[in-house]
Parts: C-alpha cells; structure tokens; sequence
C-alpha cells in the first residue's frame, strides 16, 4: 500500500509553493492595473487554501523507504500543479476551456513552450506573467525536485535523479544533496538576471525581458509577443542566441566554472559535441540560406544559429517559418527535435550524452567483428561507462521511439495529417514548442482536435520525466506487495 | 593484402552462374519469338566471358583464413552481378539509361521490386522473365551464398552468416554446410513449384504464374501486370497472400515440418510473433476499410491482409493504393515497413526476432528499476540470449535508424519531397518496393533523380546485407594490416 500522507503532504507543499506565484502574478496586474486581478487572486486563493487542506493535517507524517511514494509525487504532481496551475486562463476567460487552459499550462511546466493562444499581446500583463511563470517553476522543478524536494521522504534524491536522468551518471558537485541543489539553483537564477539585464540594454521593456528570460533559461519558449522573437532587433536576437545555448549547457560546468576549473568546461565530451552539432547544423542552413533563398549573410548566419540553437535546446522560440525552407532543411531541422542539448540542464529530449552513448556502442560492435575475442570498454572522454548505464541508455532510446511511433498514430487517428502529426509528436516528447505542418511556428496549437491536446499533454510529461519515471507507474512489478 | 586472385575467382564463378539464367531467358524469348533474343544472347556472352575469364586463371588458387576477402565479395558481388545483370535491359533498350537499368537490377537482386518501367505489360517476355529471374537468384543467393559459396574460401560460412544476421542466433539444422544449404534450397524450389501449380489452377497462364512465385518466394514483388495483382481474381490474390506468408517464415521450420517435428513450428516464439502481427494490422486494416470507405466485407479483409502481408514480409505486390486511405491507415504502413518478418526467410528489413530482444531489454529495465540487484538473463521463448548478441542487435537496430535518417536526408537533398523520400528510403532499406508519395504503389521510381537512384540503390544493398557486412569494408581497422 502507497503511505497516502506522504504523498498528500508534497501535494500540498508543491500547491502553496504555486499559489504563492500566483500571489506575485496578482501583484504585476495591480501595477498594471488590469481586469485579471481577481481571478488571479481567486487563482491563488484556491490553490492555497487546497494546498493547506494536504499538507497540514500531514506534515508531521515520517516513514523509511518510500521510494514508491516518490515515483508517484514525482509524475502526478506536475498534474496537479498544471490543473491549478489552468485556473488563472480559465477564470480570466483568456483561454475558452479547460482542455486549452490545462494544455497551455502542462506545456509551461514542462518547460515545451507549446501554445493555443492565438493573440497573445491580448492578454492582460498578470496572465502573461503567469505564462511566463509557468516556465520559470518548470525549470526550477527539474532542478529542484530531484535533488531538494525528495529527500523529504527519507529518500536520497539523488537515487530518483539517477532514474530521472535514465542512466546517465553526474559528477557529485556537493556530498550534501541540499547544497547542490542550492548551488544549481543558484546559477539557474544569475542566468535569468543576467540575460534580463542584457536584453534591458537592447532597449526591452523590463516585464518583457524578465518574461523572455524565463522562458530562454527553463528552455521553454513562452514569448509576450505574437511572433515569438521575430520582430526584435539582431541585437535581443544573438543575446537570446546565446543564453539559449547556456540553458543547454550542463549547470554542473558552470559551477565549476564559477570556481576556476575552467578545464573541466573545456575537456568535457559532451560539449564539444553540442557546440560542434550546433556549429555544424548552423552552417549548412546559413550556406543554403545565403545561396538558395539570397538572403543577406549575416542575416542568413543570424536566423540559422538561432533557429538551430532554439531547437537544439528544446527552447523554442522563433524569428523565422522553418517550414517554408527547403525540404532537407525542414528535415534537419526536424531531426534536431531529437537530439537534445547536455545533462544536467534545463532542457528537455534525448540529450547529447545518450546519443554519444548509442554512437560508441555501433563503433565497438565494428571493432567487435575484427577482434572477437576483444573486450572493449564503452568510454565517454575518459570515463569508461558501465553495462548497466549503456543499457538503461539503449532501452530509453528504444522507448523513445516507440512512445513517439505511437504517439503519432494516436494523433493520426484523432484527425491529423501526417507531418503535422509527427512534428506535433517530436516537439511535445522534446520539451521544444513549434512543430511542422499545422502547428508549425506561424500557426499554434489551438487547431488540434481535443483528445489530440490530451494525448500531447502526455507526451510532453513523458518526455520531461525521461519516460521511465512515469511508465514504471504502470508497470505491474511495481505494484507488487513486498 | 587482399588476396585478389581468391576475390576474382568467386566474381568469375558468380557471372557464369548469372550468365546461364540469361541463356534461360533467350529459350523464353525463341518461344515466344520476339525481338530481344540478340540482347539477351549479347548479354549472356558477355557476361559468361567475362565470368571464365576471371575465373579460369584463379581457379586453383586455395588459401587459408579468408575472412576479410569473403567479406569484400559479399558486398561487392552483388554490385558486379547487378552492372552485368543491366546488360539485357539496355541491349534491348527496355530501359533507356544505365542508371534505370543498374536500379531496376539492384532492385531485382536484393527481392526489393522497386520499378521504373512504366509499362511493364509492354516488354518482351524475355526480358520480363529476366526480370523476374533476378528475384529468383536474389533469393537464392541470399539462402546460398553464406552457408555454400563462402567454404569454398576455406572459411566456414555460418560465421558470416551469423554477421550477416547480425547477430541472430540460428539452430544448425545439419553439422555440415553444404547440406543445409542444399535442404534450404530445396524448400525454396518447393515453394516456388507449389505456388506455381496453385496459380495455374486459378488460371494463370504458366509463364505468369512462375514469374509471380519467384516474385513471392524471393520476396521480391516484381509483377507481369502494370497494376500489380489488383486485376487478378480473389482466389490469386488468396494464394498469393498465403505464399507471401510462408516466404515471411524461417525456413528451418518448413525442414522440421518435413521431418514431423511440428511442434517445432507451434512452438517457435518468432512465429507467433509474426502470426500476431500480420493478424492484428490487418484486423485494424480491415476494420476500417469496411466502416470508413463502406468497401464490402470480404474485399476488406482481402485488401488488408494481402497488404499488410505484402509490406511485412517485404515483397511489395499490392492490390490497392493504400495511399489513398485514412492518414493512420498510412502510418501503419509505413511503420510496417521497419517490422520485417522471421529470420532465415528470403525476407529483408529490420526481423521480427530483432525487435523481440529490443522490447524484451525494454521489460527487463522495468525489473531493474524495481529489483536493482537482481540478475534477469533476456529470454526469447526458452532460449537464452547472450549479452553480445543483445548489443549486436541494439547496435544493428540504432544503425538501422541512423542510415535510414541519413538516407532520407540525402533523398530531401536530391529534390524528393519528405513524404516521398521517407516512403522510398523506408522501402528501400527493408526491400519492399512500393513507397509513399510520389513513389507510392501506383507510381514507380521513374521520376526519382538520378543521383536519387543511386542513394536508392545503395540503401537497397545495405538493407539486403543487414548493414554490418557492407559497412565494415568502410570501417579503418577492417583494412589495418595484422
């Protein structure tokens, strides 16, 4: 049997940690003035008070083990947070119902930046803010939830993180779990301050700066405007080009950085991998850009890193119709909804590291045929991986792709065309935003059939909790009464 | 150093052994008295010619230890029987352009039954049967060449064949090689006699109805009609279907049924599998077809079970244009594509035995999650299967995904839409024939580009030799001097 205090207790701890975002959200209406106060404060009231309701009666509830306890918290509280978390789009009637409202949200906290919102400079600047909100808890979530919030339960985090992370193994930062959570949290937020700072020398309004930050360092994708970053000046666009590409940079590198080991940044394989993808795939866009299309070069060199950069790292965000590129265009940039960016960071998908792993293990089996009798160590850089990682690693990708084939057809089935269902699929599992066909980035998500957005609601969480998190929910072993 | 005399013999044994089939089909083309009797008598001079003289003065020539030279004539012989096979199509200008008749032979060779005759009705018989005929010795080449060809390398032919496989275990039916070769060949003419009788009591004239066996028993897909069997009768397109399935089976069984050991067969964890698959796409297939296009009950299972029989199995024969069918109709297709059917058929693609361990890995890490300490071996049926085979098949399977990327990649490139290029790298690589878009089951491969067709070509021979066996002559340590 499931300890049911336990579990209602970080339920409600999780609400009042919302319900207090919302109270700041109230606060942004009331400087603007605006129509959305109230429902942002019934918003509030109601999460706080059901927050309450779980947690007081429980929290003085302790017990060993509860590792159980934990995969359920870790997978239904983004589902309860996100069924709050529609309340202020509903009662504000910005979004029409609540399969919208829970869709936007979901899409918030895991950090993917998908959206049915048609006109969002309509919007009040509370509701925008919660939006953008949203993302910002997300991010933190990832960090937090993992390494802070769990050993709560009488249960190391970092065990959970190892199955969140689906077999990729950390570097220890700190011995005391709290501490590294604090460290990485720490980054998380300098990174927001500084790119609101820097897109506040670009001439960007504060409340907009602070909302793009968030969506850029959670690797979400929320934009205050209708055409994402379109219209802003080259400037705000490399400035976002650039903190993008830190979101997907290992926060573990960065704290090393912070403390002078500049050579751990710099020896380390799975950046050298991500930049050379990025520099890589920017190049042959930009070429094909500047020779096909006869845009102008920095302009060219400019919407390529971006776009790329965006992908890559599962943000988002756009300053250009991928989908009217030339076919292989499209299909690189298609293929990039796969790969990820680095562990340990905010952003969503495979991740580098596992696809590193993948490539290795095809090199070896080559090997293997030359030298049968060979025994030949799986190494990332200097680090021999084991067994049980590289098959953790192997199984995650398999179900990656299976999950996605069936996610596909689920969406095929509801009523969509093809392409636009297998772009749907990719960016949803990827924790990315704009897809292709009718939820490419010009269009969004408001067209898709309802079961269509449950069905994307899934696949996002899957792909935020590294799928193994959530499906050993329904795996019958797991049930099983020692 | 390759040992070239060894390498040259095996050519020169493989174009005379091609050389007598074009002697076959100039008896065909004098019986029906038509023009292309030249063209295949020229082809079969030159190729017989050039066959003795690369064998005749390498004949006697023995050598130890062969392995890479059997490697490099299993890649390359199909290449070579493929250019002197095209020999007929442009003497006879049944093909206007090497390239078209190179594609139509590799095609052919590797039972894909890719086309790019528009008019197949119009050609001589001769030729026709020519073409057919490159199915029949695809087939057999594929049975043949590991377990017979390769000990005349002084090199025992199951361990390539186990490369070949990659990795799927096979029980030996007979401790010698040459005799298990010989009872599979057998099988294979068996099957194709008794297609041939069962198609002639339906009224199909004789010429027909052999070259529809070697079509279904290679599982090639190569038909005498320009619609394929579409305009045939039921009861054809029942026996088609019924052979398409024995040609998915491994043949091993068909021997322990011809010994009594039936239960061999019911037992056998593939089969089962395979059965499964081919019963519930088509129950989905059928369902639909009779309630969304309101098509008349038998003819939907009908239409659904032959297809669904003809993508799995990789033949490629089709009835109907599925492509016309309700988008998830289609995706199921296309996934077909990557399923494949038993392993030690005539059949290309992924295998069924191939996903089974993928999956199995899949299950056994839900165990782990829950049980970190236990040891869990991965069973197929009763059988053990050993760690180096389950990375060789994740290896082969990651593989199969990359090249297939990297494939339509490279078809976007060239000009081909994404549909059309995902369809046609799909069916190229798992030997099928028909694709999707503009090479769909009522186009053919015509309008490709050329460059096109020869990424096409060489997909095909990389699916046919299950990646590993091709890719290896690429791999640097393949050719360092022990």
């Amino acid at each position: 049997m499931l300890d049911k205090k336990i579990i209602l207790s970080a339920f409600g701890l999780a609400l009042i940690f919302e319900s207090l975002f919302m109270l700041l959200c109230v606060g942004v209406s009331m400087i603007y003035g605006e129509a959305d106060r109230n429902a942002l404060l019934i918003s509030f009231a109601i999460t706080f008070i059901t927050g309450m309701l779980c947690w007081l009666p429980n929290r003085k509830h302790k017990r060993e083990n509860l590792k159980r306890e934990s995969f359920v918290v870790v997978t239904l509280v983004w589902v309860i947070m996100s069924i709050f978390g529609s309340l202020p789009y509903v009662l504000s009637h910005s979004i029409g119902n609540f399969t919208d409202a829970f869709f936007e949200t979901i899409s918030g906290f895991t950090t993917t930046g998908a959206s049915v919102i048609t006109n969002i400079e309509a919007l009040p600047h509370g509701i925008l803010f919660w939006r953008s909100i949203t993302h910002l808890i997300g991010g933190m979530g990832i960090i937090v939830l993992a390494v802070a919030v769990l050993p709560y339960f009488g249960f190391g985090g970092m065990q959970l993180y190892s199955a969140e992370a689906a077999g990729v193994t950390n570097e220890k930062l700190h011995p005391k779990i709290t501490r590294t959570a604090k460290s990485l949290w720490a980054i998380y937020v300098v990174l927001i301050g500084l790119e609101t700072i820097f897109l506040m020398i670009g001439d960007m309004p504060l409340f907009d700066a602070l909302c793009h930050s968030f969506g850029t360092i959670a690797s979400g994708g929320f934009s205050t405007k209708n055409d994402s970053l379109a219209s802003y000046s080259p400037y705000i666009q490399y400035v976002v080009t650039v903190f993008m590409l830190f979101a997907g940079t290992n926060f573990a590198l960065f704290y090393f950085l912070g403390k002078g080991q500049w050579k751990k940044f710099v020896t380390n394989a799975e950046i050298k991998v991500y930049f050379g993808l990025i520099v890589t795939a920017s190049f042959i866009i930009a070429c094909t850009l500047y020779v096909l299309n006869d845009a102008p070069l920095e302009s060219s060199i400019r919407t390529a890193i971006f776009q790329v950069s965006s992908i890559v790292t599962s943000t988002g965000f756009v300053t250009t119709d991928y989908t009217l590129w030339h076919p292989y265009l499209i299909l690189i940039i298609f293929l990039l909804m796969f790969s990820g960016a680095c562990v340990g960071s905010t952003t969503g998908g495979i991740k580098l590291f596992r696809h590193m792993i993948l490539l290795k293990n095809i090199s070896i089996e080559f090997k293997r045929m030359t030298h049968p009798s060979a025994i030949i160590p799986l190494k990332i850089g200097q680090k021999a991986i084991s067994t049980e990682v590289v098959y953790k690693v192997l199984a995650f990708l398999a179900l990656y792709v299976i999950i996605y084939a069936i996610g596909t057809l689920c969406l095929t089935f509801v009523g969509m065309d093809i392409q636009s269902a297998a772009g749907a699929a990719a960016t949803s599992m990827g924790g990315i935003g704009p897809g292709l066909g009718s939820v490419g980035p010009v269009n969004n998500f408001l067209s898709v059939p309802l079961l269509g957005k449950w069905i994307l609601s899934v696949l996002m969480l899957l792909g935020r909790l590294e799928l193994f998190s959530v499906l050993i929910l329904f795996s019958p072993n797991f049930w099983r009464h020692k």
